[in-house]
């Protein structure tokens, strides 16, 4: 084992793991001197490299072809279905290119923007499909050019289908997918992965297998990095074909491409349009069962299997590629069949990371959007660079204007209805709003039987967590601290910790407990009077929407509340609370409010002017205990605080 | 408390405690995003900016004035001197300007050097005097630009005594101070702060009192941020002077110049030199015991200690300014009676920080040099930038050339014939080398009966956090494991530990154990035998003096072996294991073998060989054992070692 990582270098010329400024730079200081501790590899990594690394490792992997949604309420899910299944563990994931469908529009639905949210909001490596044509170059180069800009590193060049019947080929126009693979390198030199389709029966418009497989080799060394195959029903058909393209000198990767079959008319609806022919023993199972889902689902998984299996102990393939059809029952089963399903994600850091390389060295982001991820993505989507080891002092962090973060996927999940049946058909006072906040915590019902399973505040379930405070959660909420963000304090447990590990293992991981709610000006003045005891233990943020702002934090220097320690790495301080930050955020939390919540009942109605009320008198507090070795005391400032309220009253 | 700590601020207008980038700029990412975690208000803000500081907060302060030295020999010693009088907390030292001494020069001994030392090596806020008369402009210029050029911030403008007997004012020449302070905020702005004389009885050279007073008020309306007087003997001088000074409209600090007085030569001369008078009460105590220095020295004791508690009673005096005349115990005796002496002093770091302007972010270093830092400050003098919360990845940190710590002030300050009873006058093996190791460690006389108090890998006697360690690292440097540095483990100890503490109070400070060592190649061989069973915990890297270098460190990534956690701030790092630095660290260390220990020996010698062979075939070693929450496994790592090697001797 120690042969394996021992490096051995000579004193005058180091090496280095990635590529950039390794020559003797005269500088006294290069840029990678503030650069991020690569806490894992795959940020900072191309695909390709990724995929070598891998097969070198003899680590098997899979990767997962999606198509874009018809509407947004279907774009939304697909998006949760990226989040479930990227927790998998994929090598990448693929969008298909729809040319009817506007696919390099803005709009929720195109490939475009569905690739986009990929790779910026799920933090998955994304291959964008694109065919090309029907096209003009300027066309092609302008999607291109998006792409890029968006963050996609990786196209699929595929031809795509002629629009009318009869296809005739147009000069200086794209006639084949090796146009676009020349086009993308003369255009974008080395930007892009470039990824080619093989047809392991050859594509059904050649001349022949051998022509096919001459084309395929055309690609590759015009410049593709490597090859999904499309689908087949046989492991032989696959391997002859890895073979064959091997002895003409096709050397790049070969993936193939997996069709778990789980239906009998999407099977015949895709071998429709692929041209295949279905194997006479698989029609001799299929045929009998056809009206029966489940029992067509249940041979299909059966049938994957065995042959990735076939496939994987040939030692020719190293990853498998799922045609998903959007589904995941059936492909995220045989995955975990296959035993390639990661059943413990470690998560390299607190948070979901974002896989735009710009922000491949982020590792530091304010705790106030921990439950909106996707809405801190969006409000720094501008930025030029992302923290990177500390947050620092920043007087303006500019983060995108308020009226952003409208987009689709950070509104509600839920419909009016729902979120009504949630949060109160009608609301009578504060307590009713209380009432909700608790419902939200403990998971009972509320007085109409409804499960309150999201609020304005959070994308997301409650986080695990969370259950460690439940009991104190409750407890406050009941009395009007209506708690929106909390963690317990951590004083070093183990990075594989389950629940609130994370990073690489053999590390250490620590937290300062953090309580953040909305709460009365009657509970902010006596919590004030109650800090002053916790003065130099507990530091404070409190805000009005008005921004009439209350702190002791020395300087408004931001204070780290999560960090790690890891074997052979300089300390990662992945979540701060970030005094100037917190006045972006109150903006955000407070229009919450209005937007998802008032908003649900009539102007001038009771329930809507209590809401009102709530957002136009409540604070916003943040309390974080440094005394992180200590148990938490931010519930003694609560109970201190009511006490203080109590006895004031009986006076 | 809290009213005074509260900061109230609107949403559209942070504030924020330094003057930088205040301005709603646009940029995503200022600046001052990565700046350093504001550890010590002191680095940042220049020294008006501290004097108002400490005087709104009410807290007193003294400062200490010292004279160039006339040889290499004292400079070394001055400079140890500024290490202990700094600890003590002055506000800052000046150096006097020397005309006769070349003192603009880069000789060791003159002013420009002294005060850069001071600055850069001793972090002390230093304020460098530079007389005008019989200089050109260009001459003063450059002066001030080279002051500047080696972070030296504060200049005292003084006129200077006339060369001959009969002074001429010269036409466009400097012939009073006030042109100089007008020549430096003409050509340098705002950059220095100015300091310039007053005179309690007037200068002895005015008309009269009241033109001399218009002259101060002309330096200082010309420039001048405050003032330090001349000696006096009794305080109603300088009160008096005080309030003359604000009647006519002076209103910047003014610091009274306190002379304890030492001995009765030193009295006469200075009187002599300043043409001040002594009261007769002081002669009439003094002249009796002239011949008896403890005497008068008591005595100056007594009457500094009663002058200053006047003084700072009358509440219109805040800082004490001591003229020293290089010595230690009378100003240090006044200072700890007046309570002004820092009896604990923190540190801010857990290494002495240099007060060069471009340093002030510097909080991370590499651990290598922890016993050499002046060495480490003159090799990384020419960087533009430091190393300002992490280290980050850098594959060529650009450390100054071997040869040049060489410097006066890093030689040892021992002669030689010292140096050879402690390290041996004659070496007959390896072992006796060994042995001057383990002597060092225990303290413990050498078998001639010498102490070892200084190994050429130590500026400075052995660290106290180090006697931790001592019963282990004394029974490995008896079998040739030969430690030059080492730290223990520590899981969050608080910041005040009198030990290992350092930083603001209310925080943790955490170490990952570190064993540095040269050692044989056998023990090598076995070592890294060892080492595989440690693989995942223990981080290494061995070198030998051609740069053969064996590492598991992951990517070369520096890992941070010291860290604290405090109330309201990031996370602070200020010492690593960097594995690019190990490298230049290495050619110093395998250097101090043969300039330090082998060069005392006559070339051919046996002795000067066996040095030799140790520094051609030893390696360097230093390890890391990452699970900082468990007992430090490194010991364990030498016994088996030890252990294998036994076993293997007996087969």
């Amino acid at each position: 084992m120690v042969n394996e990582t021992q490096q051995t270098c000579s004193a005058s010329s180091s090496s280095r793991s990635d590529g950039g400024s390794s020559s003797g730079s005269e500088s006294s200081k290069d840029n990678s001197r503030c650069s991020t501790p690569v806490l894992d590899a795959d940020r900072h990594e191309r695909l390709r490299e990724k995929m070598r690394r891998r097969q070198e490792a003899g680590d098997k992997w899979f990767s997962l072809e999606f198509f874009p949604p018809r509407t947004a309420n279907a774009a939304v899910n697909l998006i949760s279905r990226f989040d479930r299944m990227g927790a998998g563990g994929p090598l990448f994931i693929d969008v298909t290119w729809h040319p009817a469908g506007d696919p390099g529009s803005d709009k929720e639905t195109s490939s475009m923007i569905i690739a986009n949210t990929a790779v910026n909001y799920c933090g998955l490596e994304t291959i964008l499909h694109m065919t090309c044509c029907n096209q003009t170059k300027d066309d092609i180069t302008g999607h291109l050019q998006k792409a890029k800009r968006l963050g996609l590193k990786n196209i699929m060049a595929l031809r795509g289908d002629p629009a009318g019947e009869e296809w005739e080929e147009e000069v200086d126009g794209f006639n084949h997918a090796v146009d676009l693979v020349k086009h993308i390198r003369n255009e974008f030199d080395d930007y892009f992965d470039i990824c080619v389709a093989g047809y392991p029966k050859g594509h059904p418009e050649a001349e022949s297998y051998e022509a096919d497989l001459r084309h395929l080799k055309e690609k590759v060394f015009a410049g593709a990095d490597f090859i999904i195959t499309q689908l087949f029903f046989r492991p032989e058909t696959f391997l002859k074909f890895m073979k064959d393209c091997q002895a003409i000198g096709i050397t790049c990767p070969i993936i193939p491409g997996i069709f778990p079959i789980q239906g009998y008319h999407s099977l015949r609806q895709l071998v429709k349009l692929s041209k295949l022919e279905v194997p006479q023993e698989i029609k001799d199972v299929i045929e009998p069962i056809k009206d029966n889902d489940a029992a067509i689902r249940n041979y299909g998984v059966e049938l994957a299997v065995s042959m990735c299996r076939e496939l994987l102990a040939s030692g020719m393939v190293h990853g498998l590629h799922f045609y998903t059809l959007n589904r995941e029952v059936a492909t995220t089963e045989v995955l975990k069949r296959l035993g390639l399903w990661k059943e413990d994600p470690r998560r390299p850091l607190p948070w979901a990371v974002s896989a735009h390389p710009k922000r491949r060295v982020e590792d530091v982001r304010p705790i106030f959007w921990a439950s909106r991820p996707k809405s801190y993505i969006y409000r720094t989507q501008e930025w030029d660079d992302f923290p990177n080891g500390r947050w620092g002092n920043s007087s303006s962090p500019a983060f995108g204007e308020l009226k952003d973060y409208y987009l689709f996927y950070l509104k509600s999940k839920s419909p009016r209805e729902e979120l009504l049946k949630m949060w109160g058909e009608e609301l009578t006072s504060e307590e009713s709003v209380f009432e909700v906040f608790t419902c939200y915590i403990t998971g009972e019902p509320n007085k109409n039987g409804y499960k309150v399973s999201c609020m304005p505040w959070n994308d997301d379930p409650l986080a695990t967590e969370t259950n460690l405070l439940k009991d104190e959660l409750e407890k406050v909420n009941r009395r009007g601290i209506l708690t929106i963000n909390s963690q317990p304090n951590i004083n070093g447990k183990p990075s594989t910790d389950p629940i609130v590990g994370w990073g690489p293992s053999g590390g250490y991981v620590f937290q300062k407990a953090y309580l953040e709610f909305f709460t009365s000006s009657e509970i902010v003045t006596a919590l004030l009077k109650v800090l002053k005891k916790y003065e130099l233990r507990v530091n404070y943020h409190i805000v009005n929407v008005k921004g009439q702002n209350i702190t002791n934090a020395p300087d408004l220097q931001p204070n780290a509340v999560t960090w790690g320690i890891f074997p052979g790495r300089e300390i990662i301080q992945p979540t701060v609370v970030d005094p100037v930050s917190f006045l972006s955020w109150k903006d955000e939390a407070f229009a919450l409010w209005i937007e998802q919540w008032a908003k649900l009942y009539e102007e001038e109605s009771p329930s809507r002017m209590i809401i009102q009320y709530i957002h136009d008198n409540y604070y916003l507090v943040n309390l974080v205990d440094n005394d992180f070795p200590l148990e938490n005391c931010l519930w003694q400032v609560v109970e201190d605080t009511f006490e203080l309220l109590n006895s004031a009253t009986q006076q």
